[in-house]
């Protein structure tokens, strides 16, 4: 998508690849809101601690960044013993399936292109397959999101306000997002809109991440506290709410996402506003039988006993101040601890619609249309 | 309520009177949680500047310090000449009434001291009675509070895990506060519960005070990000809920409170979680017919943009730092703005009961309990 940096616009991806210089090219999404910066990865071990350090986030762009470093890894081998540069992949692919160790987007990338080496006879064509078998899921992320925006869009008139949470973005994914995608293709199509950013307590994703994104697209929006949104509906000010997942029950509907989706459902629900998933058919899990089976991780109680920034007076404009990097401060009381749990999982009932590449699909017919959703491929 | 300082642990009203001194002693609350300082206002001015900045703050607290600082503006008087007087007591009651303009207390609170001075025919008797009045004023309102938690104390059994949402504790009254006297009074009868607190964004009222009151009576609790009470509500991990009210509609039973209050009584209405709202009588309006013409104060912006707190590093043992004073940090995009609306109106059929000095009512039932509830009084 489109950033502008000193009053030039260009175009990014959050991962792209440099032949040239067999190296990675990220978007240091640390630093965001507050600076905008690529970074380049030397080496695959480089590229792991890009991983684990959270230099780059998100389903998608984790998945693309691992297929990525395990080519990136392949192509710094030199000579032609291949089982020399077998025993080397082998160290490649483990070092970033640890980079994350529970996440399942890496590992599923570098199946695929672990597959695709395969079919190479030589280490030479093997390295190359691996290149492009990475570059192709890379666009295959961009196409299925872009897919997403297609079929979403129609979601979405003009004067319409639309409530999303979390960042489900392009920054989470190689480019254009799941829960962003129809705002860009509808704002494409040039229909105008605004979108209300929930905060998105206790990482506050949605008031530095999405509302970053909308701000460099240009979408007209508004930050608001979590707590805000029963009150906004309630007087009519919010029509649609789109958001994404993290996991989504084929044979349920129901929908693990972050901390707080429940809550927005329960509320759009209440006050008959429909309320979307937008997903890629990765997100699908056609295993688990129940919700309640999800694990839901508590997290560090540190994110909730306080908050990142960068320290400023209130008053100020922002926007000419010279940045300070982000600090920590402790908001809460001091002698008080905290409980974390970092999702929440949302009823079909409470669900209009899945948003996929293949289709809008009430949440609960997910099954009955599990051949379409690559249920088994 | 208890207050421990440096290992010593003594009682404590938001605002005491001395009479030696003619100053009003007030909790300057502005730095809780991080530090505990009792300040002196040495007159009439003072006290309404403590007003203004927010040294104290809440319905009964702000109340009774007004009460008190007529009273304190009345006893600086030197003389006998009753027409100046008359004079110079119109002079403190408007400058007390202009320290925060838009709240009722304290045109309420002075309004009796008035009366009951006006029954004096000296002005040495005018003065005394002022006080009397004034120390009256703030002992009915503990009093109040008392009662509203001997009533509330029987929702309270033994293991019950409770939320609540931002602050109608003891800080925001002269003492036990509302819907945390419930809290207090079930632990002196001995019983034992846990509570969680919301963080209660924007302006974090539920993880600093209400966290730092529990903290001080001991009283088990968590603090939660706003966004996580629906899950642990889904999860079985909340059986009550009881918050204050700025305005409950004595005709309609809806209530006016801190944003996210309208959000939580609607997840504990699906949940079949009891959900009441502690107030004094004072706080119900007899007048308005609906809730919808409650103005709900859009307020800065900045708040939702970023957060005040201690800096500090997320793990290091806060209690053992030395305290920094609170900075604000911006968190959301710079180039972002946020819409921040104050209040939010719950309807009555979401609420199980009001909790007041009088008994708990079914809100829908208040306006036939008009007499006992005080109307016309």
């Amino acid at each position: 998508m489109n950033v502008t940096v000193r009053g030039r616009t260009q175009s990014f991806r959050t991962v792209t690849f440099d032949v040239r210089t067999n190296s990675l090219r990220l978007i240091e999404q640390r630093l965001l809101p507050h600076e905008f910066k690529i970074v380049g990865t030397r080496d695959f071990r480089q590229t792991a601690r890009a991983i684990t350090d959270m230099v780059v986030r998100g389903a998608g762009a984790i998945g693309a960044t691992a297929a990525y470093g395990l080519a990136q890894g392949a192509l710094a081998f030199r000579g032609n013993d291949r089982k020399k540069f077998l025993t080397h992949v082998r160290v490649v692919f483990q070092t970033l399936a640890q980079a994350r160790p529970t996440a399942v987007d890496p590992l599923n990338a570098m199946n695929r292109v672990r597959r695709e080496m395969a079919r190479g006879e030589t280490v030479v064509e093997q390295q190359a397959l691996a290149l492009a078998a990475a570059e192709e899921f890379a666009n295959e992320d961009v196409r299925h999101c872009a897919e997403i925006g297609r079929q979403g869009a129609k979601l979405i008139r003009s004067g319409m306000n639309i409530l999303t949470h979390c960042n489900a973005g392009w920054l989470a994914f190689v480019d254009i997002g799941t829960a962003t995608a129809p705002l860009y293709a509808a704002q494409k199509q040039g229909r105008r809109f605004h979108v209300f950013c929930d905060e998105t307590r206790p990482r506050s994703q949605g008031a530095t991440l999405t509302a970053w994104e909308l701000d460099q697209q240009k979408i007209p929006h508004h930050v608001i506290a979590d707590n805000a949104a029963g009150h906004l509906m309630q007087r009519g000010e919010i029509d649609l709410v789109i958001v994404g997942s993290d996991r989504v029950l084929g044979r349920t509907g129901e929908v693990a996402n972050k901390i707080g989706t429940y809550t927005k459902a329960v509320l759009a629900a209440r006050h008959k506003i429909p309320f979307y998933v937008a997903i890629p058919l990765s997100t699908i899990d056609w295993k688990l039988t129940r919700g309640f089976d999800i694990p839901i991780e508590e997290r560090d109680e540190h994110e909730v006993l306080g908050a990142w920034g960068i320290m400023a007076r209130p008053k100020s404009e922002f926007q000419k101040l010279k940045l300070n990097s982000r600090v920590y401060v402790r908001v809460a009381n001091p002698g008080s601890r905290a409980r974390n749990p970092g999702f929440d999982v949302t009823p079909a009932e409470l669900i209009t619609g899945i948003v996929t590449p293949a289709g809008i699909f009430p949440p609960a017919q997910l099954w009955k249309h599990r051949r379409e959703l690559g249920y088994g491929s």
